[in-house]
């Protein structure tokens, strides 16, 4: 294997990073993905090519006319959105598989794709490894506050985790808000049910035990659930499975929200006249809200740039997705990542080599 | 001991339940939950006595002109907003732990604090013991899902929980739902990650196990965090962390969404024109996720019942929690739990002996 992840300080990228986007996966697959991609191309002047059916994908790219500015690597298999992590041993020959390998042989820097979370992050893992040091990947979400996002990790990777992993992902989630919003010293919070310190479960306890001790980072302690969309906090950690219920639960309120607000503003004549007046102020507040406007969730820790996007994105995400991970590709993660988790891992745990390859 | 947890089928209640209500605690205590008191007696017609400090309570009863109408119990002590499970040990004279031996002694029926959650949780399981073969005691909160509200528990009493535990949360969940809102055959759902069956932590894995072979419960498999508001399933089970994050980030995302609408539509001056006609409309809404309006958390599983207002509750909100805790003593809550949980736990489970008092 001649790549260098560990090689003391890399020359600075010189080109813009290559997204290798796959074209199959996601409910719109492969129209509004291929559509993205041009966006991506021709709005954005990113640097993107596409993974999936050939002559199907060709055609397409053929219709806007822009055959010439995006390459497409064949891949004859595709998973489906509701195939899980089994996936990645089961289709070998998927595109999401195949933009992987074009990453580990230096072909491509990131991967995009709309497809079946749970297909995708085991594929990439399967096949991009972690990074030295790093013990599991885990899934980072943007959420709307201002002035940057709140960065929540892990958002479902990992439905069981340790308090050692926990720290890894405050370190990934730092590194993600260090490089894509330029937050210089993220604040760091663990997600429980108190803000007292003390309070939470074991997991949590000794997690905010063991980043009390971390020198180099803005620890804050607790942080609650109704804290998550207050800004109070650049990176919010948690275990997969409380981190995806909370990003979950999010999204379902404010939907309830919104629409119910929607119901009672036009439920009468009279407040029926005043929504009208609002239109343009309420259709902004729901695009805030939208998960287009954020390009999806960013596997973090792995040898290569993985962004997730939702499963019914149209062409627009499709983009915010490619250029999520252009800044993270092409920006210092790599660097900042190898700074701030060992190389070395607690001996006692379980982890799939990264070496093997 | 004389009481009778145990009989085979206990004589219907006669006469309605007495409501012991905590009047040192919550952030507006003594005046607002006096006032509550008062307006749950005059309103509601229930029966009602106050727990605290008695000098001061009676002076508050007397220019209310309610002296005659609820008896005051006094208790020297009581249990700070800032103080958590501790308080059970360090404060065996608090108003809440007076309240608890009222109801020991069968002078009251149910506990209405809005204490602090962990002192209250803390010191009415300490006091009252749980029921025979319950395990731990669960705090249930509702949803404001139509028709009926959607019962999330546990909230938070327990961090770490066993597939046991949760086992029998979803079955005093039911009890709850049949009882204060007349549910006749409740379903359940587990909160987890995914909706299909497999996903989620290994609690999470062995509970959908163990529930699915429960034979008298509608199993409804496993919920997300959107489904929450959806009125998907009538209880949702899940650990106190996981809940206690979900519960805060429902309250979190949906003042937030509204907060953020109600700048947006008042952004300019022809969306406050707008605004100012549907004033009304926005209330009601506002009304309806507002926690004053169910009452408080319900303590399942103890040897009486307690419910646990929100801390900055008003008047109001205090006479809803008598309500609440009216309905669930009042009903058929006691037995529907002893039919629905056996008597014997497994052994190996530590548990707080509940004959030893």
């Amino acid at each position: 294997m001649s790549g260098t992840p560990d090689a003391e300080s890399p020359a600075p990228r010189t080109s813009p990073p290559i997204i290798a986007v796959d074209a199959m996966g996601g409910d719109n697959a492969p129209g509004e993905i291929v559509r993205g991609a041009v966006t991506a191309v021709r709005e954005l002047g990113l640097r993107v090519l596409l993974v999936g059916r050939r002559t199907e994908i060709a055609a397409m790219l053929a219709e806007e006319g822009a055959l010439r500015d995006i390459p497409v690597v064949h891949a004859e298999d595709s998973i489906a959105m509701d195939e899980g992590a089994l996936a990645s041993w089961r289709r070998p020959r998927s595109s999401a598989a195949v933009a992987c390998r074009l990453i580990r042989r230096g072909d491509a820097d990131a991967l995009v794709s709309a497809g079946s979370t749970g297909g995708i992050v085991a594929t990439s893992t399967v096949r991009l490894r972690t990074r030295p040091g790093v013990l599991r990947p885990a899934l980072a979400v943007t959420l709307p506050t201002l002035p940057t996002p709140t960065i929540l990790v892990d958002a479902g990777a990992n439905a069981d985790a340790k308090p050692e992993m926990l720290v890894q992902f405050a370190h990934l989630g730092c590194a993600y808000a260090q490089t894509a919003f330029g937050v210089e010293n993220p604040r760091v919070g663990v997600l429980t049910i108190g803000s007292e310190p003390g309070k939470g479960n074991k997991l949590i306890r000794r997690t905010v035990e063991l980043l009390a001790e971390v020198p180099e980072m803005d620890f804050q302690g607790n942080v609650e659930g109704h804290d998550l969309l207050t800004g109070k906090v650049d990176v919010v950690v948690t275990d997969g499975h409380t981190g995806n219920v909370a990003l979950k639960t999010v999204e379902g309120t404010a939907g309830f929200t919104l629409n119910a607000m929607k119901e009672a503003i036009t439920s009468s004549t009279i407040a029926k006249a005043g929504a009208v007046l609002q239109r343009g102020a309420l259709r902004r507040l729901r695009e805030r809200f939208d998960s287009e406007t954020y390009g999806g969730a960013a596997l973090l820790g792995l040898n290569g740039t993985v962004v997730i996007a939702h499963g019914d994105s149209h062409h627009t995400s499709i983009a915010h997705a490619c250029r999520l991970a252009h800044d993270l590709a092409g920006g210092r993660m790599e660097e900042r990542i190898r700074r701030r988790v060992p190389h070395r891992s607690p001996v006692w745990l379980h982890r799939r080599s990264q070496d093997e390859r």
